[in-house]
């Protein structure tokens, strides 16, 4: 069994990887640390977990001592530091946080105001989206998980952008995320009565995640691709929906773009493209691994309009982590994945 | 006082309307009709009106009888047999479907597969969103009110459009309206465990409010426009947000969009444009006639950014339309219209 | 016109006060304050107040001179000093915290562990639920605005506890509240994820609303009574329900029931008894002064059930303070609380 | 592998069962029957299950002929024809409706206007909530599953009832229920605009589930036991909380309470007996078997307060009836249940 440490585990990302990995027939949860609630059992934190896993949170060293992996769930600037560790003993790491996503230290510092300190770490790193970039895992110790909106943006756009159909500077993106996207922490625009009942975008052109998308759409399409990314706050708890319009250089109709999805994604399990004439809805994905994609042509204008929905929470977060961490340990990508969506 | 019928007042914008003019100070509600609940108190349909307005539901031509204005509530196709007698009466006759909306003969058959079966009718009607529109108010007895989505979007719109800003083909609407705006039919879609904790798009570049949407912009910019125009249905009762992309055909700043939108709206008292930084929230404007606006500018794709927020029962549909009645009889245009946003 | 004055202006009870004031005939809101706030406009705070009311939030003192009345929304201990010089200036004061609730010295010390200084500034106050003791309002310069719980309890059991049908100790209240009861600071139940797709009982049995129920229940029974409170967070913004089930000591049909409580309050405007067979919702009382009361027997244990709907921050909070103050003031009681409540 | 067979498949307890049943370790799903769709795919009625379960809808005959076992979840009246088909071709069934519940044929006429056809089918069929009642398994071929509120109450109130400490008409029994207690069908009190925002009470006192509590709680208690139980529709989608108040023949404090709680649910997984000084909150056992219970005391009228929360589609429906199924089977009662609730 392999031995999972998960630090930041009173984080929303934290918790869902401890539920997820419950069920996970090849881990075993070794240790759990929070810097906040060090000495308290989880089950007090969340009381969901009552019984079922009620483990005491520890420091972040000591579970490095007992783990096989370590899972990272921290602001921004602080996985560093966690990684040198890690690496030095000889234990893999995946981070949830931002820290190993941005190939461009530039990128890095104009968006999060922080500085690459470790270059040689970030050599040894490599950013994963399975279906993506797979091939790209080549034993590295350190993987940087992909955020929530990139994930959901790249998954819906990679067929189009391998493809060449997309003009320059022809993206938008309109993204809307269940408020567990902001996390546990207290603020006002997450204050019940502030954000039920109510809806409204925010960081307007303005998000993190920009650089992250613009980096895997470039690469894609071999080119330096700009997008215009608007994220919006759902009252929902969980899903992301991203809401994608690409102008195309020639008039595709919807069938071609359909069998286009179709075949890029015609063997991967976690990718479901619906039927034409169906949409992609995040309560069909909710609780599980599965991106849902739906494609739509609006001719009169020659855009492609693209929907995509996963569980910010799993295929946004724990479940790609659990997912990379398969690729990592040469398991099948599904293994502990089996996750099926509700209907309600 | 004005004597008011309402024509289908236990549909949403019927029974909106019914609430918002009891508070109208140059109104008497003269009677309301309902085809399902004729005979019936409109407070055993809706018990929020109990002991408030327990009146009772006439036939419609009941109320034709006795008022000297009949707002009109119902599936599209019914309204110009209504409008024919009102004319021949002389009732003034405010239409809240969408049977007067449409210039063209072609398209209103082509998006709602009926036809114009009365062309001098349409002749003797206006379409109206009054802050753009109203010096076209000439007298005419019938007055089309606009849609809520097209509303939503043309006040967002209509300081760029007549800029000439905007490149063609350029604009892309990315709407999302509370459950309110598919009305009080039951439907798979809007049971309650289907649409809460959901969102999804729907009528993807197929929505009847396109041609509205082009034949509203493409007047103000005195060429035709194509949009693509993509609604969402948004887990709240009630709001309507459209966040719409315009490319530029010119680089223009954030302040400079802000200054061309602040002038524009600069003497109209239900359209804010919020302090730039700020994001329109459908929150400020539930339960209110107000349209708040928020103008943000995404440089590196040459794009204006516009979020533009109103309650699809109000501005969207009967508060309108009862600024559209202020219109035609002289009183005004704020009249009986001061409801206040609550904070929550 | 009178010049009224809110301290507190930015907690949920005295942004709603600022809201329903606006369209008081007789009220001029003459200053704001608060102390996280001062200097701001509370637009800045609460935007859905743009361009409606961007006053300056400024220093208690300078409201005091300025005005004939204050509205206080303030947390408990406060109250004291600021009706003191309230008083001693001639000012009126409702209070809509819980410091001149509790005729009992030693119980509010043992549920609010503070104690009355002021003790004769006590004697010049009064606790005032309109509806059930108006007659009780002889020139007080300080009102006991009542709590939202004990509200919608009391208006609910008055025509019983007259009666002298209840059995001692028959009496349990399962009462269940919107979010916005928690107040705007920020915790972590009453944060987005924790309480959407949420429900829980809350201070079971331990409620400081309690002593408040029962001293008014006593005085309406002419005896000490004791009840079960168990308050319920709900996840809606608005609103309170009280499920109330008295055990009687005699057989009392539905209908029996249902006349006492439709004589009671015959000639109250702002309680409606709905007609049998009808339960109480808390959607057709929002945004609104009334308060729903819906009356039924179960015959085969012997108690009534009656349910009580109100909307907690109106008939809750600032609608009944503005209730009281129309008292105050001699003004119809109804003086600027002719809000409908909408369908939706 | 146990062959098992849905039938109604496409109603909300049906789609459960689908679901839970995919990851039961000893199960296989051989058919799913719907009148409404049959002929269709599933995974196009609920396209959560769009390539995880595509199975064809059949008729209910077809599933009898290849099954062990048949859950069904149809209106009553329904499942005593398919029980007799199930026992003569000795297919086991579960019945998830209302028609093998209730020991009395009068009580079955009383409240849900049919009439017992087949007496010695009933003399074959066992009620079961597995905690209270397994020893009462003895190999009959039919199983009525419980209704979900009763399973909340049974639950709550079984070692109180077993305590003798309850006066007799001494419970009051204040219950939520989740929207998708009202099922698939449309309703006008399930339109999401009508129960977004609202909450009330429905079938005051006359729920049918009624005669089923009282039969349970006799059976603990030995004598005849009334109670008064009052259900209100909770505007989220899963989950049943019940507020249970027992009056008590003596005093007893909080501690003993939770020790004879505690002691009572010693070895049982799926009930979780919460510390002292938490509150049971249906968020906590949302997507789980578990039924969470919290103890308090209120001394100063002598009850005890219950609260407990089940996830109503799971513990409530099919999550129980699995666990009906691995005792009819012989299988460990939680195969095939390790369902952690989620934290949010």
């Amino acid at each position: 069994m392999i031995k999972a440490g998960i630090v930041g585990a009173t984080g929303y990302a934290g918790v869902e990887l401890v539920r997820l990995l419950q069920s996970h027939p090849e881990v075993t949860v070794a240790g759990i640390s929070s810097v906040s609630y060090e000495g308290k059992s989880i089950s007090e934190v969340y009381p969901n977990l009552y019984k079922i896993c009620d483990d005491t949170l520890e420091s972040e060293d000591a579970l490095i001592d007992k783990c096989d992996i370590i899972f990272a769930s921290l602001p921004h600037g602080l996985s560093e530091k966690l990684a040198k560790k890690c690496v030095e003993k000889g234990v893999k790491l995946i981070d949830l946080g931002a820290d190993f996503r941005l190939d461009s230290a530039e990128e890095y510092t104009k968006w999060y105001g922080k500085t690459y300190e470790e270059k040689d770490l970030h050599e040894k790193s490599v950013y994963l989206i399975p279906e993506l970039m797979r091939a790209e895992y080549k034993g590295q110790p350190v993987i940087g998980n992909p955020g929530c909106y990139p994930t959901s943006i790249a998954l819906g756009l990679a067929p189009l952008m391998k493809s060449g159909l997309v003009k320059d500077d022809g993206i938008v993106i309109d993204s809307k995320s269940g408020v567990t996207g902001a996390g546990r922490g207290l603020a006002d625009n997450t204050h019940y009565p502030n954000c039920n009942e109510a809806f409204s975008p925010y960081k307007v052109a303005a998000h993190r995640h920009t650089p992250e998308i613009e980096q895997t759409l470039s690469k894609l399409a071999d080119k330096k691709v700009n997008v215009t990314f608007v994220p919006h706050l759902l009252p929902v708890n969980r899903g992301i929906i991203s809401t994608i319009y690409a102008s195309l250089s020639s008039v595709v109709g919807a069938e071609e773009l359909h069998k286009l999805y179709s075949d890029f994604y015609a063997r991967e399990k976690f990718v479901r493209v619906l039927p034409l004439g169906k949409a992609a809805n995040l309560r069909d994905v909710k609780f599980s691994n599965y991106c849902d994609i739906s494609v739509h042509a609006d001719e009169h204008t020659g855009r492609a309009i693209i929907v995509s929905a996963i569980d910010n929470m799993v295929k946004g977060a724990a479940g790609q982590a659990i997912q990379n961490m398969n690729i990592m340990f040469s398991l099948k990508e599904d293994c502990g994945l089996d996750f099926i969506p509700p209907a309600f």
